[in-house]
C-alpha cells in the first residue's frame, strides 16, 4: 500500500523509536523535562525566534497563538482558505472570541491593498484588528511557498499599522527548502511562528510554536488550558528533535516526487494539476475527468494507492518521508494503467 | 441643516411624543407594560411568526437571535458584507463563541451554488454549520431588495440541509415597500427576524425579534444577558407601535427622493451612483470625481448637506422621514451649484 | 394594591413624563443626543468620576464594565451572592469569558484574609485575579451598606496586589442616604461604579456606568456590542436627570418605611426579620411560620399587598418612591389581621 | 533524591520504555492507530462505559467533557476545591463559557441539600445547570475517597433534575483500591469519567475520558479543538495500557507508605496532619510548627526529600510508584532528625 494522503500518516522509524525509548525525561509541567528543554532551546534558535515551546499538534499551537496574541472581540485576518478558519473546529472563534476576516488570496498570498482595506479604525461599531495570519506553505493553495519578497511586504505593512503577524507554518521546511534558504531566513519576517514535527518530518506527535520570551510565557499558561501541559515529554521530544537534525533536507525527495507526480497526472489522466508543484502537495481536478473524485480514490484503493478527496471535484496527493522514489514510478504506472 | 446621514437619525414628532408621554406602563421584566406587550403581538402578526421582542436595537436583536439559534463552535453563513459582521464589533465571536463563515455576494445575494459548498460535513475537523444569514434591505449592497424567488431558493435550501435562517430585516419595511408586499410575504420564508423601529420608521429607540415561541423564549434570556430587559419599556413600545401603524406606507417617499437624488448626482455631478436605486440609500462613488470623499463630505457639509464618507471611496445618502421632497430639491440645487 | 415586589416597579410621575415629552434629542450612536450627555456629565460629577455612560440596565452596565476591565480567561473575586452572579444568567462566563470566584461574605462583606487568599499567584495553573467587585447596598444581604472604613480598606489591598475594584451600586443612593453622605464619598475608594436610575429613583429605564476616562471608551464598545447603543436616548435620559435631581433625598422615607414594617413584622407576625433595617429591602424568614413563603405570598396578595418570595423559606419587602408611610400603615395593619 | 511532590514526576520504567519503543501504531486522527484503539476500548471495558477516548491530559478529559456537555451560559456545580476550578487556568469560563457555581464541602462531599439548593429555576434571570462535577479522590480534600452511598445519592437527585454528573477521576484508582472495588463499581454512578495514566499509574502522557457514544462523539472534536488530535499516539496508548494493566494493584503500597508517613509526621514533629489518610496523598498543617511551610520545604530539599507547599500554611507529601518503602522510611529517618 503507498499511501499518499497526508504527510501526517508517516511512522516512525527503528532509529526514531531507539532515541525515544532511551529519551531522558522528567516533568515538562514543572519545567524539568531535559529532552523538552533541548528541543525548545534548538527549535528557538533554528526559527530565531527567543523562545519556543512544545505542543501537540499544529492546531494547538495555533489556539495558543490566536488566546496568547489577541483579546476578546478582536479580528484576526486571514485568507480564506486558512487552515485554521477551515479545519481547526472554529475554535479561534469558541475559545479565542475572536472573528476571522477572511480575505481572497492567490495560493496564501492576501493583496497588500486588501490588507490594507481591512484595518479597522477606532470606531464604536467595529473591532479592533488583532493579528494577521499567514500560512507557509499554504495547503489548500497546493502546497504554495510563500516569497520572501511577499512575507517583507506583509510584515514591513503589520508593523506600520501595529499588528503583529502569526506564521501557521505547519510545513515551514518544505517552504524553507523550495526556496533554498534556512527557516529563519523566512521566519524573521514574521512575529510568532508555528510548525509541525509530525508532518514531512516524521516525529509520531508535535509541533513546536516560537515567538519572543513574553509571548512564550503567555502561549505556556494558554497551552495548558488546552490540556496541552505533558509530563515526561521527553519521549515525543526526543523524535522531534531527530526529526529536525535529520529530515529536513531530504523533503526535497518529496518535491522531486511531486513533480514527477503532477507530470504523469497531466500526460496519462484526465485530471488536471492546474497549480505550480513548489512542495509534497499535488492537487488535481476533476471537472475535466470521466470519473468523480470518489470514483478515482475508490479505484486507486483498489490499486493499493491511497489518496483522499479534497473538495467536490479535486483529490489530494500528498508525498512524504514513507513514499520512496520506487513508489511514486509505482503510482504513475497506475495511472497510465487506469486510464 | 439637510441630514442624509443616516434613517436613524430621525427625531420623533410631537404626537409620537405625546403618545410617550401618555403611555400606559409597568414593569416589562415581570412581563407587566401592557404597552410592551401590545407592540410585541403587533409585531409578531404583522412579520406572521408565533412571538415576538422588544429589543433595544437591532444589534441587540440580531446578537439575541445568534445567542438563542447556535451553539459554541458553530459557524454562520453570511455574505462578506454583512451588518453583523462589519458593525458589531464581532459579538457573535465574542459572546456566542460562533464563527463567521463570509461568502461574496451580489447586493446581498449569496449564490445557492456557495451556500451549498460551504455546508459543512460531519467531520472532526469541522464546525456545524449552525445558522445561514440573510439581511434585507442590503445595507452595504446601496439598500438592495433581496427578491421573494430568492427566499424560496434559499428557505427550501436551508430546510434540506436542516439550517434555519435568520434575516437582519433592519430596514425589512424598505423592502416590503419597494416590493409592494406585505412584510409577511417576506418573513414567511425565513425562521426569524429582526427588524428596527428607530430607521426608516422614526421611533426614538427599539427594535423587534420575531420568530416561534420556543425561540422567543430562549432569545428573552438572552436579551436579560445583554442587558436589554428593560422596566417600563412602554414609554418606547408607544412610539414603536405608533412608527409601525402609521409611517410605513410613507417609505415610499424615501425612496421617491432617491431615486431623485441618484439621478441628479449621475447628471449634474463628477460623482456615480452604479447600482440600482431600490429603497432610501445611495452610494455614489468618488473614483472618477475630481474631489476626494472627504472633500465632499466637508463640501456639503459647509452647504447645509450632511453626508457620510461610506468606504475609502464612496459615500452614502440616505434618504428618510425628516427629509422633504423638498429638502431633495434643494440638495439637488447645491449639487448643481458646486459641480 | 401596595406593590412592595421591587422598587423597579415604580411607574414614572406626571412631571417625569412631561420631561420626557419635552427632551431634546439626537442619535446618541453619533454622540449627538444633548440630553444624554448631559446626564452622563452630570452622572460623572456626582460620583467624581471623569466620565459616565448611559446603559439600559444595571446589567448591561455590569456586563460592560467586566468587558472593559477584564481580559478573557482572568477571575472575578465577589461574593457569593453577588446579583452579577446570580442573576444575570452567567453572562460574565459566557460573554467576557471570566471565572467567578465567589468568596463567603457577611451581608456583602468579604474578609480582607480571604480576599488575600484569593488572589492567584503567577503559575501556569491559575487564572489571573482580573477584577474584585463589591455590591452597595448589598442586595441579598438585605440592603445591607458597606462602611466606608471597609471599602478603604478593600480599596488599599486592591491597589497594593494591582486589581481593579467595580462596584455594583444599583442601589447606591440608598447607601449613600443610609450613610448620610454625599455618593462621591463611597465612589472615591472604587475605580468604577455601576448604578440605577430604575430602582430606587423612579426613571423608567435606565443606568449609568461610571469611571475614568479610557475605561468609559473602551465601554462604549462593550455597550455598542451589548446592543446598547440607542439613537435618541434622550427620551430616556430626561427622566434619569430629573431621578437624579429630585429622587435621591426622599430615600430616606423609604428606608423610614422599611424599618416600620420590619418592626411590625417582628411584633405582630410569626415571620422573622434578622438583619439590621438599613435601606429599602427587609428579608422575612419564614422558617419559624406556621405558614410557608408561598402561603404568605398568596395571602397578602389576596390583601392587596404584593410581595416576592426570596429563598425557600423567605419573603422580600422593598419600600419604594410608590408606596407612602400611609401604604405602609395600611401593609401593617394587614399583617396585624392575619396573625 | 525522594521526590514526594506529585505522582506525575515518575519516570516510565525500562519495561514500559520497551513497550513504547515497539508499538503499534497509525494516524490516530484518521483513527487509525491500533495502539490507541485498544487502550480507549479497554478503558472503556474497565470504567462500564460504551467508549473511551485518549486524551494528553486530565485537564484536557476535563475541558472535552465540559464542552460536549454544557451550552455557553450554563452553571456547573462543584465544589469550592475542584481541581477544575483551581488549577485549569479558568478554562471552562473561558473557552465553554459557563459560569462556575462552587460549593462548600466536607473533603469532596457537597451537601445534597446544598446541590438542591443550588439547581436553577427556570426563570430569565438563571443560568441552566448544565452539569455536577465530583472530583474522585478530592486532591485538596488530602486524596479523599468518595464514599459510594454519596455517589448514589447525587446520582439519584442528578437523575431526578435531569442533570448529568461528571466524575474528575484523575485519581480514582487510588479511589478504587482503597475502596476495595473495581473501578466500574465506582464510575457507574456518574454519566462521563476522566482519569490519568500519568499520576499514581506511572505512564509518561496520557489520560481517558470515558462515557456513552454519543457524548465520546462530541468530545472528539472538542478534543481536536483543544489541539489534542494527535498522529501516531499509539507510542503513548502503548504505556497507558502497560499502566492500566499492571500498576493499579500496587498502588495499595503507596498508600500504606502515606500511613506510614502521616504517623511519622504526627509523631516526630511539629507538623500535624488533621486528615484520614486513605490513599496517598498527605496534607501537613504548619500552623502549629516552629518552621514555615517554606522553610519546611527547603529544609527537607537539603536533605533530599522534595515535597511542595499547598497552600500558605500547609505542606503536600504525595507517594508513587518512584518511591519504596524504604525510601519512606528514609524520609522519617530524615523527620526524625530533625525535629
Amino acid at each position: 500500500m503507498i499511501d499518499l494522503r497526508s504527510d501526517t500518516l508517516t511512522k516512525p522509524s527503528q532509529i526514531m523509536r531507539d532515541m525515544m525509548s532511551r529519551a531522558e525525561v522528567g516533568d515538562d509541567v514543572y519545567g524539568e523535562d531535559p529532552t523538552v528543554n533541548e528541543l525548545e532551546a534548538y527549535a528557538a534558535e533554528i526559527t530565531g525566534k527567543e523562545a519556543a515551546l512544545f505542543v501537540t499538534s499544529g492546531t494547538q499551537g495555533n489556539q495558543a497563538a490566536v488566546l496568547a496574541h489577541t483579546q476578546l472581540g478582536q479580528e484576526v485576518i486571514m485568507d480564506t482558505d486558512a487552515h485554521v478558519f477551515i479545519y481547526e473546529g472554529a475554535a479561534i472563534s469558541a475559545f479565542a472570541g475572536v472573528q476571522s476576516r477572511t480575505l481572497p488570496h492567490d495560493r496564501g498570498q492576501i493583496a497588500i491593498k486588501d490588507l490594507k482595506a481591512a484595518i479597522r479604525s477606532d470606531d464604536v461599531h467595529h473591532p479592533e484588528t488583532g493579528l494577521i495570519w499567514l500560512e507557509n506553505t499554504h495547503n489548500r493553495g497546493g502546497g504554495a511557498v510563500l516569497p520572501i519578497e511577499y512575507l517583507k511586504e506583509v510584515h514591513h505593512f503589520a508593523k506600520e499599522v501595529g499588528v503583529p503577524v502569526h506564521m501557521d507554518g505547519a510545513r515551514i521546511f518544505n517552504a524553507a527548502v523550495a526556496s533554498g534558504v534556512a527557516v529563519k531566513e523566512i521566519t524573521q519576517h514574521v512575529d510568532t511562528v508555528q510548525f509541525c514535527l509530525s508532518k514531512g518530518l516524521g516525529a509520531p506527535v508535535g509541533s513546536i510554536l516560537a515567538g519572543d520570551q513574553s509571548f512564550i510565557h503567555k502561549a505556556r499558561k494558554k497551552r495548558k488550558m488546552l490540556g496541552g501541559g505533558l509530563r515526561q515529554a521527553g519521549i515525543l521530544a526526543s523524535a522531534g528533535l531527530l526529526a529536525l537534525r535529520s529530515n529536513i533536507d531530504r523533503l526535497a525527495e518529496d518535491h522531486q516526487n511531486a513533480v514527477l507526480l503532477a507530470e504523469a497526472i497531466n500526460t496519462y489522466t484526465d485530471l488536471s494539476v492546474n497549480h505550480p508543484v513548489e512542495t509534497n502537495i499535488v492537487i488535481a481536478e476533476t471537472d475535466q475527468s470521466s470519473r468523480t473524485a470518489q470514483e478515482w480514490v475508490e479505484l486507486l484503493a483498489q490499486k493499493n494507492v491511497k489518496i483522499i478527496q479534497y473538495k467536490a471535484e479535486s483529490l489530494r496527493f500528498t508525498t512524504n518521508l514513507d513514499v520512496s522514489k520506487k513508489d511514486i514510478e509505482k503510482v504513475i504506472e497506475v495511472l497510465k494503467e487506469i486510464s
